[in-house]
């Protein structure tokens, strides 16, 4: 897949000291705060190359490239370097970390300034346009007033939508992947049980566990739940079937399938390098979005001009593609220049990091019009024929 | 819906003394049994109109009718009792709580006699064959030969396709509902996070809680995923959407959202009814069915005279219809006398219990034809063509 970006660093910027805080969607204020952030490529004379890459649930700053003496490279990297769909011989990536996570930005694990020590619960309850509006602040201090293309699958999708219709004179082209305008009754479900095995894990300790034994088994279970609803049920038979598992103890309820030894093993990873509490935030985030804000969709895209190119999965059942379509349909009928494709898939929703060959197409063209300034419907939606 | 059985009572059946013992499949013995049961109806003279109802998961021997003072019927009510799909009027109806469970039948939380405390982590791990085997003592005992019919939805529906490869002579008919030959990677998965949920829960102290405080926050998420995958996504926005929930407290991570509740409820009522370690040796029986054995699925019907009616729900996502057409299909192959009926319903998994009218007309008839010694084919394809 074309060549990789290298060794990158994450960077951080620190921001909205006291009095000028940061003011929540719910009043509150958050301040000061940090993201951490990595970029690619460079930014032009005219600033004119930038795309914001946003991160899903589990995701951080480091989407493509190496971190010195690191095996894996960032969550993106087959999408992001010279030669990918997001090319950083042409443009300028940039992708940070968002707040209420624990990789760098300032989450329910950063020190609280007031209080000396980790937030835990008195973090504030964010929402996914606070994300994107202290992502707003980051993008001002490189320089760039009008972002090419904000673009991200999943959650990350959330905060495209959210750039759209909160600063839609800052960007001119978005592309959301398997993502919703809000969540259904039955994803915001999947969410809770999520929380609900964390919250029901002893070491939890409402929160104050920083410094004392982790949450471990409660976030690991939540993990599990999550990997479940990525995959497809197609996906799950095709890597797993019911192959026994070798590694089986002699006790009972130990693994028996291999199945079972692949969540185990996704559950514990993850508990290293995740934090119980941005879990819950986040997900919480997830749940509380209504970019439809209680009117019909459209209205919420009135007046947009940016074009917009979504991407869904057949297979992807934890964000289905009837919610892709509405936001493609809303789109259109804002008078949005929209194009929407389908990309068949047995991946469920973990498509959008796996088609890399389906979506590097659509999304190269896509950018190289809007950057080039043509329309772009007429020939994506034969692409979309063509998927 | 016609007919009440009115008030019932539950029996118990004790059998397999030492050195009688069930031998298990997996080589252990366990005994002395008891089964909870229920019966409905008069067996008539020549002992040929009994129907054996075989209950899912979470389900007992209260099939149908009232226990004195209750105020809720039995978990099949609806199609159980004078006039009914099971009409009682005609047929003598018989309902038995499986072994492994905990409502009556000898289980986990059952006093091992060897050791004078509950069995919890010593008894031994039970199969869906094992259970059926057990079921068999009962016929025995109630002096039936051959059952007119054996009928189950769910994990009823997989010991009815073990009854039908254990004992092809001894039953005339079957009627397994949205259920499987074998568990798909995904339905073992979604087994595995409840019983990790459980597991989790420091009160499950492994196996060892009966006298102490119980693993009701463990057991409780296992639920709750349970639900999430007995709905579906159109009957969760039917019945939710994103109504909020007006007894939402002001503490953070409390539920925001009706559906939330929801799952709380559930949840909660469940580990008052419910064993832990039941639901561990349970949902462990259910992954490891495999009715096919290794072989082709309809070499394990090979030889079955029994007249089969197979019903599924299109938008059962847990059970999804394919396993259904797997188990129709290999029936036909094998020569049997095959119906299988897709319902139209937007309840997910939940519609075995919930469309009545559908089953009720296609289960009446079945049992008429099978009764009568007609062929059944025929005719109840074109009732599936109606549904």
């Amino acid at each position: 897949m074309n060549g990789s970006v290298g060794i990158v660093k994450t960077e951080y910027y620190t921001f909205a000291y006291p009095p000028n805080e940061l003011i929540l969607e719910n009043g509150e204020t958050l301040g000061p705060i940090t993201l951490a952030y990595e970029t690619y490529g460079n930014l032009n004379e005219d600033r004119s190359n930038a795309i914001l890459i946003l991160h899903a649930l589990s995701g951080d700053a480091h989407a493509a490239g190496y971190h010195e003496d690191a095996d894996k490279p960032g969550w993106w990297n087959d999408s992001i370097g010279p030669g990918k769909a997001f090319d950083t011989d042409k443009y300028f990536v940039i992708c940070s970390n968002v707040i209420g996570g624990c990789k760098g930005s300032t989450g329910p694990s950063s020190i609280n300034p007031q209080a000396e020590k980790p937030y835990a619960l008195d973090f504030p309850l964010i929402t996914i346009k606070d994300m994107v509006k202290a992502q707003r602040y980051l993008i001002d201090y490189l320089g760039i007033e009008k972002l090419l293309c904000v673009a991200g699958g999943s959650m990350g999708g959330m905060q495209v939508l959210e750039w759209m219709v909160t600063y839609p004179e800052m960007i001119k082209s978005a592309i959301p992947i398997a993502t919703a305008a809000k969540h259904s009754p039955q994803q915001i479900a999947l969410s809770e049980v999520g929380r609900q095995a964390i919250m029901a894990d002893p070491n939890w300790n409402n929160g104050e566990y920083y410094g004392l034994e982790l949450p471990a088994k409660g976030l690991s279970v939540a993990r599990m739940v999550g990997h479940i609803t990525y995959m497809s049920d197609k996906s799950m038979e095709e890597k797993f079937g019911r192959q026994r598992n070798d590694e089986k103890g002699t006790a009972k309820f130990t693994a028996d399938f291999e199945v079972e030894g692949y969540l185990h093993y996704r559950g514990n990873s993850f508990v290293k390098r995740f934090d119980a509490n941005s879990y819950l935030y986040i997900t919480k985030a997830m749940d509380i979005l209504d970019i439809s804000a209680g009117k019909p969709l459209h209205r919420a895209f009135d007046g947009i001009e940016a074009k917009v190119m979504v991407i869904a999965f057949k297979s992807d059942w934890l964000y289905p593609i009837y919610q892709s379509l509405e936001i493609a349909k809303a789109c259109k009928r804002a008078g949005l220049d929209t194009t929407y494709c389908e990309i068949e898939s047995t991946y469920g929703h973990d498509a959008f990091l796996l088609e890399v060959e389906s979506e590097t197409h659509l999304i190269k063209h896509f950018l190289k019009k809007v950057y080039n300034g043509y329309e772009v419907t007429d020939e994506q939606e034969l692409q979309y024929s063509q998927a």
